[in-house]
């Protein structure tokens, strides 16, 4: 066995969706196909299904931050992905702890409503996006409505991204998948002053857990070396086939096929 | 979207183990590396590494059968898996849950001990294993200590397998992965009487979630529609091949590479 051909260990936080469209599926199944190792840390147990979700039952902050010191202690971790977070306290932990891995890519997705519409965070917590994890994050990937509750005073995306560059993340990435755009239009915004468009040809119907699977996929990639360019642009295109060629397995959203051969 | 190229939804009840080598990570990738779709259900969180488990914080009966609800409501089920179980009451309650689903192939891995040999399961738990978990069982996959613990009287390992089918379930897979055996015996027992031996050349070294995934991809064969016997056998041949090509990525056991092609 070489060294070399070890896959890159991504620490994925977040929820668990028992229809394994969302959440931790998505994480295992994202980090997998592109040739990473997951390390699942649960923040919350969900109950939902492909229409909405129904129950959120936060997991305690000392037992989230119990299961990602053992990870820390056993393997060597080259990229976060942080998920669904249930609470502020949490987020308090959970920022004390990655503020001592710093060194690492961090993928910061807020998470603040399912997909069928059942908000995951009050005020509080967005509170602690904004103050604790944003300045930690290589990345942050909200989706518009996202990106205006995180930054509800900003005038327009551009605006939006600043507040949030100021925070100290390197890096944001605002989604245009929840709007009503022809084409879906994402824009990564950077420290440095640059701005990419992607546009990506929009696909029918909605689809459960496209979220998770882009930034699940950002993360792996930069754990692989990838420059975040390029790794913002490597999970677009891989979380685009995913959709493309997404199932249809319940009553409502479809689910991202992860398997997909483009 | 054909509705015959839909891939079976595999139930999978288990615990998270946070290195992503055992419990659900290890089902999630095993039943969508053999085509089906992972539909994951916590029954406990675990803090462990791949040298062994420190805490098990199981998840309420009530909330472990309002996941799997959720998901019966919304998707047709193909096939279940269940692992990791943490307590006899919740035992109870997902045998009650599982025996409105009787025509559904459900394969019964025993979790007793973590791969370190933390104990996971009490005399209770046993005992509901024994009651029942097994009479509901399409196949249960004991390795040869867990049939020593759930057959204490019998003589041999025939006589324990036929003490198993007596409970009622239809065929039991003794594993002999954790003997000291040159090769690997394992034992498939049908309540036809029939027997079927498999030999593995055995791989230097212990495996951190091998087991899972063996069921996993059993589960999931049959949810494809296999037979038991080809299911067991697929399942085999997939396992051995994830364990041959393993990554050594903590301290411990090495991790099976569920996405290796043969």
């Amino acid at each position: 066995m070489h060294a070399q051909s070890r896959p890159p260990i991504v620490l994925v936080i977040g929820g668990n969706d028992p229809s394994g469209g969302a959440g931790l599926t998505a994480d295992i199944q994202s980090v997998s196909a592109l040739g990473g190792h997951p390390a699942p840390v649960v923040s919350a147990i969900t109950v939902q299904d492909t229409v909405n979700a129904q129950t959120t039952a936060p997991v305690p902050p000392a037992l989230i931050v119990e299961q990602a010191r053992a990870l820390f202690a056993d393997m060597p971790v080259a990229a976060i992905k942080l998920g669904l977070i249930a609470s502020a306290e949490a987020a308090q932990s959970l920022a004390y702890l990655l503020a001592s891995h710093r060194q690492l890519p961090l993928v910061v997705d807020p998470v603040l409503a399912a997909g069928g519409g059942m908000p995951f965070a009050d005020d509080a917590l967005v509170d602690a996006y904004l103050k604790l994890l944003a300045p930690l994050a290589t990345i942050i990937t909200p989706n518009t409505a996202e990106s205006h509750r995180l930054a509800p005073q900003a005038a327009d995306g551009e605006a939006r991204a600043a507040a949030l560059l100021a925070l100290g993340c390197r890096h944001v990435l605002i989604k245009g998948a929840d709007e009503q755009t022809t084409d879906v239009h994402n824009t990564l915004f950077s420290r440095d002053g640059s701005t990419r468009h992607f546009t990506w040809p929009r696909m029918p119907g909605s689809y459960h857990g496209s979220g998770c699977t882009l930034a699940s996929a950002i993360a792996t990639l930069l754990g692989l070396g990838h420059t975040p360019l390029a790794a913002v642009e490597i999970a677009q295109r891989y979380t685009w086939e995913a959709v493309r060629q997404a199932w249809k397995l319940g009553k409502g959203q479809r689910i991202p096929n992860r398997q997909a051969k483009s």
